[in-house]
């Protein structure tokens, strides 16, 4: 995608650094973050400079390539070997909920066994199979969306959680282009405010008509007949259907089935955790209360400043995720078509083996 | 209730000054607010400086008041009903959808066509019923909550949102005072937080065991089983017993449908609207997008700051409350008792004349 004229990627690597946009300064300012080491990428994810499903796998297959490269002068091949385990390890503590983050882990892991090279090369496949899966994942979304509807989306799962294209928002992009008029209202998604910062500011570049609303509002608009489909992305799926995303995308899937307004997720393949059986079994990580306490913006003379916004005396708590049963689910937006139900789900023809 | 150790009221007539505590400031100071004119309450009233349908009742009452005294000088009679009914409607125009001000404010008026005493009185009568009807509000709410029970609440329907008790923080005190163990999950309320700013202040300082949730948490935490009950004020109940509260009740009222959980409106007979035949007929205010792309806190230092968190270029759209439909309302808490059918609801038993 676009950034003042100049194509972009979310993520990618040069030499042996890892590159990425840095998405705690969005959308106040476009910076490029360079993280020279595997630990620095693996910081970089932990902190969320890149953030969202697919962009965490790709970093995280570049920080395993990373890794491969810095233990390649590692003579021993034992504690060669020993220090990529170690690596992974490092790389998987990072952020507990993705799929794509251990599915690009492994992946990489393996070829990493082998050489430096190698694991460069798969990391970077890594990254181009998910700019493909985006691009894919938009056509067969597209055709879900009629000319003038209205998409509610949670969260952010656009170009700037994946590596381009996105997932959720992949196909209000290629309908777009398709000459379609599509209008987003964008949850501003508490805690971090994925929403009104990322998806707004994703949104605004690529001229998409939208609307920022609060997360309490969606129900309201739903109520009034203002939301047409709700699409969100997803950080796991369970081999029932149940799905893992961002905090509060559960309280829109109830909503929309109570007004009867279907509810899609959009997701690459690699999300897809078949040895998952249910939703319970997925790890949900809990963040620091300080997120949801403090915020942080630009005052008046473009300074960024983070200020306490809660009683101080009071805790907080921060799930990061939340689990949507597969009953709420219409269907899920794949880049092998979009799967309806569960015996779909798991049939070859949409799953890659992962 | 207490502030440090001195008992205060949320809002006051001293002399001809409208005296309230300044929520706009909370949680982080705590300063009375003076509003030497009618005109001065009316735009505390329009700013928030005082909210929460009780509190806004009482002090458009006062507001009625203060005019009553401001035009008690004009000698003819006919000039001075003109200027009691502009006055009547500045103050009813600065929030549309509280039904507390619409009903304090046309009670002081009839008394301001006699008297500015009779007004006065009348104002101050308005705020003793709103402290007595929040105490029995609270005493028939605790028989709802068992030892160890763990309430949702959303927004601020505390104290600070009447003239003392509340609504539905009211059983919550009563129900500690009885020395059950009572846990309270807030929602912070976006966009003005006042679950995290004000309900989380006051329970903090009346030493109830809480803790501040994203709005976007509470399905997550239902789905856990760690919510046995949810209670929410009221701003206006229509006579089919449609509710209109704070945005994002309708939110957690569906939510709690789905997961099986009672969810309560604890409102005085004052909130309903007999003349208000569906939720449908509330007039829903829609507030400046301002306060949805900007959040107000301190830094660091202290100080008092505004920042712009949302991306610059997007709209927001900002509906300040939404309507829940009937049949996701367990009961009502009332003065009068628990409502739990609309035919017990439009019985006058229940219902004081309004």
């Amino acid at each position: 995608m676009k950034v003042n004229r100049k194509n972009y990627r979310t993520v990618w690597l040069e030499g042996s650094t890892c590159k990425m946009i840095n998405q705690n300064l969005l959308p106040h300012k476009f910076e490029i973050h360079e993280a020279k080491s595997y630990l620095e990428t693996c910081s970089a994810i932990k902190n969320m400079v890149t953030r969202g499903a697919g962009a965490i796998g790709a970093a995280a297959g570049f920080a395993m390539a990373q890794a491969a490269m810095e233990s390649s002068m590692i003579k021993t091949s034992y504690r060669r070997e020993k220090q990529l385990e170690k690596a992974r390890r490092n790389i998987e503590e990072t952020r507990p909920t993705a799929q794509d983050l251990f599915a690009a882990t492994a992946r990489v892991y393996e070829k990493a066994l082998i050489s430096a090279e190698e694991a460069k090369n798969e990391a970077q496949k890594i990254a181009d199979e998910n700019v493909e899966a985006g691009r894919k994942i938009g056509e067969y979304g597209a055709e879900l969306l009629k000319d003038g509807v209205r998409v509610l989306t949670h969260c952010n799962a656009g170009w700037l959680a994946f590596v381009d294209w996105g997932t959720a928002i992949s196909p209000i992009y290629v309908a777009t282009e398709q000459g379609k008029n599509i209008f987003v209202y964008s949850d501003e998604t508490r805690p971090r405010l994925q929403g009104s910062r990322l998806s707004a500011w994703e949104l605004f570049h690529n001229k998409i008509p939208h609307k920022i609303i609060p997360d309490n509002a969606a129900a309201a608009l739903m109520q009034e007949g203002k939301i047409d489909i709700i699409i969100t992305g997803a950080d796991r799926i369970a081999a029932n259907g149940d799905t893992a995303n961002k905090i509060g995308t559960l309280e829109k899937a109830i909503c929309a089935k109570y007004f009867g307004i279907p509810f899609y997720i959009a997701a690459p393949s690699s999300t897809f955790d078949l040895n998952c059986p249910i939703g319970k079994e997925i790890p949900i990580e809990y963040r620091s209360e300080d997120e949801v306490k403090m915020i942080d913006g630009i005052d008046r003379t473009g300074k960024l400043k983070k200020i306490t916004v809660a009683n101080p005396g009071s805790e907080a708590l921060n799930p990061g995720f939340d689990v949507t049963p597969a009953e709420l689910i219409t269907g899920y937006i794949t880049e092998n078509g979009v799967i309806r139900t569960i015996k779909d789900l798991q049939s070859p023809r949409f799953l890659v083996d992962n």
